[in-house]
């Protein structure tokens, strides 16, 4: 059974609260993932499922792919009363249906935070985003760690209560750096790693260990300007919008799968100071939402590619 | 038994063909929109129902008011193979279940073209928009007249072999006008009006004949600028967006349910007739994307708001 | 003579580093804005005089309303080497051309910070977001005061070592507490007031003393809900984009000249509440926006609109 | 001297008129760009020189690049009463201006129109609106000729009595087709040439002829998608938003300066067919805006990049 209530480490009594607040509000609420062939009657029996355990649907989104694939991909968030007295049961019975329908699927009770570590290098405004959404409410998760290659980070972390962790890398260092990463991920039993500018390449090993929950920001419109100095290269080729990419970290550098893009505009005048200037509230912008709609639970990967369902 | 063939009245060979391909490519396909209180079981209810009439769930999206209202809304698109056949049977069955839970409910088959008019004074841009994603054909629809209350607009539709009715109004004959603009509309059996930059002020009558299935686009961003000269106000007001508004028609005055809006970026260079060139290109997309929700049964309303499952 | 040297009242050390070395950056530069009537030679006038100084244009400038105002406006930015030793004969000499073409005008040394002040209530988004584009360095002005109508925002400021005042207003003690506020401005000598989600409305004798010096962000996308509760009325209207717009204070609420604004969108799935949460992003940009352009005084007024040099 | 007066090869008597109504105003009005290394005193002569002449300049726009490069360019928009009869001597007095400062420079009249030839292949749409743009008087151009490598295009332009050129392109006749098609613009003194979805490569022999004249719209956000088939490749990588790039066509395949681009959010459920006719209205927004920034000699490149004085 899952755990029913859950400490967060932050010493500010206001956030603290508002978190705890978010918890019971979400007591009751748990989402269903499905991904499974394409067939008909799935939402029917999953419906019907559903209210027969007494669950009550509050948002239900649905994806076909085209036929020659033929994917069927579904997420429910459903209310069901004293949902901890039923979840095991609900669980259990659950897994008739989904053997039916060859389905992979997961339930995920929304009141359970996600347990988060954000990686940081030396630039702190996706940091920083971060910590303001996760301070007003708006990223329910429990920030376990940030976590840098660089000591620059602690005396903003430290204020709030959370663990900071300084871990130098250098290429002689690395796999010793990856090592104590990893170890403490586990130790922290971490569910989702969000790299906030971390300007080191993770090794295929390390990401392998986690798929599908490394979100990374990289500082251009993916597929252009793959890799280092995306704002220098997008200076010399003269492009009018600039613009950032929030992806699941695979072991191919910047090719998993795009959560989430967005651009601004800039012009001739814009030097490569000022595009990282721009740059920096497009990513701090892209990162958040991604991570938001990772920690609901609103994203689904098939073909190197997201579902986002919003 | 709903229609199986439509001709559509355009010269167009290419554009006619177009048209044909898609009705062909939608003759087993239907939508499904629901609107009734929100409790349990409606999803599990409707679902089990289309899987055993055997329709396979092309689409489906469903919204929940806040529970103060608690309204529940449903748009279902589906395939059943040779549909024609089981329509009236579908149709009948359905009853039950929307009795149980108290629906107000409409099946629309998607090949049946809605019919549609498009009313315009001097200014096409809107009118040349239509006519052209209908072209193309984006915009799924019989355009059955094209009405102006000036004769510019003729030699623009002639080429296309759409009846073109040139009705003049002044404050005198305003009253017969409408009353010829209302025969017309039921002698062809028009679902849908469209106000193309129709500079005129339809009557409460007239409106009250045509609930939810009159569209006009307002050139500014409601509720801002209600009324005449939105541009000529924009520019007074010194705003640094200009905006359109496409709704549908009640009778207070732009006070419609809002369908669709959009923006774009002016400064202090844009005059009054820099607005009005920008406006237009807004006024076309924003429109057109409305009248293609409606087309394609996407909207629903309540509380002078719209539903939009796109 | 302009003061050569500013020490900001920063506490972190980084912070105070990075807005020093920005005013060594500028300490040779400035800028010249103007409004007279439009007619020939102004700009030939204008550059041969900073030319025959030893200045040499960095950027440059200018519009001219229709010809039936027939106002020019133009902003330049130079640099001048050893600038603080020619600076009054400078301003001095240009008094002359000024006259000639009856121009309200002003220099401004670009490496003197303005002194500014920011109101706030309960909401810190748009305190927060100043605070930080100001550590980036992204804003150049010296922070000298947060005033506060209630006591939260004071543990927010007090780390970055800006003075915090509390000031409690209730209709009884409005009036008082007005004068104190405006007793800190003066004391100060504050040259811009920043109403960052200051919920309260000043009065006119307030606000006469800051003409074009007070920037308010207004929660929606003005005219559209000028007043109380804008999120709500956008709800209740079921408008599809939600904006925020920075604009100079008047003594008509909601109606001075409009700086900036932006909008976001927004679906039927938007409560209240998330309207409030969108758009509190919308507010911190377009106020950040309005703040930077203010402080490089990129702006002029006319006619209660703004010209945006940007 | 320049032409007093140019002739429209249009039939429409409206849009005759639009153009010539456009052209009797523009008359006195001419452009004047500038590019040259930077230094102090150039506004100052330039626009000594022009009040000199007895101009007034309505619009002024000027960019320095960063001090490493160290380039100035300078668009002036003026206007000068019976400006034909000054022509002449003001272009040749200029000279020495221009020799003082080593421009590269020269004068445009604005009522004289550029002659445009538009390149289609078989997808009609970004001729659509350049046709519906210079129709209603927007893009202000003498379109001398279409040219397609397809008939189908032929009955678009026919009823407007635009000269349209069927010359069918296969790999073994490209050279003879490149050989007429240069003859035709060649004949037709042709200014600007229009790759309005024009799906043929043209040889570097072609385009070192038209060096920053012939304007290509590439359907991706380059550099991303380089080459064929970028809707379908960027259905494979997942993007979140799709876009399109206008540029100068140099001879290396889509690496020429850009001039514009834009981008529109797609999802999940956006199949490759669906990116296209999303891309369409995309593609003909950036191509219009491109082109009428070059009608209006708004645009100056260097270092394969584009400044554009909107």
């Amino acid at each position: 059974m899952a755990e029913e209530h859950v400490e967060f480490r932050v010493i500010t009594p206001k956030v603290q609260q508002a978190l705890l607040a978010q918890q019971t509000r979400l007591r009751d609420r748990a989402r269903l993932l499905i991904s499974c062939p394409d067939r008909p009657g799935i939402v029917a029996a999953v419906s019907q499922f559903l209210y027969q355990q007494g669950a009550n649907i509050v948002q239900s989104d649905q994806h076909s792919t085209d036929p020659s694939s033929g994917l069927f991909f579904m997420r429910i968030e459903f209310e069901l009363p004293n949902l901890g007295a039923h979840w095991d049961e609900l669980t259990g019975r659950f897994a008739e249906v989904a053997r039916t329908f060859q389905m992979t699927w997961r339930f995920n009770r929304a009141h359970v935070p996600k347990r988060m570590a954000v990686f940081v290098s030396k630039e702190e405004h996706c940091l920083l985003e971060l910590l303001w959404q996760w301070q007003s409410g708006d990223l329910y998760a429990d920030l376990v760690m940030v976590v840098s290659n660089h000591p620059d980070a602690g005396a903003t972390v430290a204020p709030l209560g959370i663990p900071f962790y300084h871990i130098p890398v250098t290429p002689e260092t690395k796999k010793d750096a990856e090592a104590k990463q990893l170890a403490l991920l586990a130790s922290h039993k971490v569910d989702l790693v969000v790299l906030a500018r971390y300007m080191q390449i993770l090794s295929g090993d390390f990401v392998r260990q986690y798929p599908n929950r490394i979100i990374n920001i990289h500082h251009s419109f993916l597929p252009a300007f793959i890799g280092r100095n995306p704002y220098a290269r997008a200076y010399q080729r003269g492009v009018k919008l600039i613009g950032a990419t929030a992806h699941y970290v695979t072991e191919d550098l910047d090719e998993g799968p795009i959560i989430e893009q967005d651009v601004q505009r800039v012009d001739h005048r814009d030097e490569v100071e000022d595009l990282k200037r721009i740059g920096r509230q497009i990513e701090r912008t892209v990162l958040v939402r991604a991570v938001k709609w990772h920690l609901e639970d609103r994203i689904l990967t098939y073909n190197n590619r997201t579902i986002v369902f919003r």
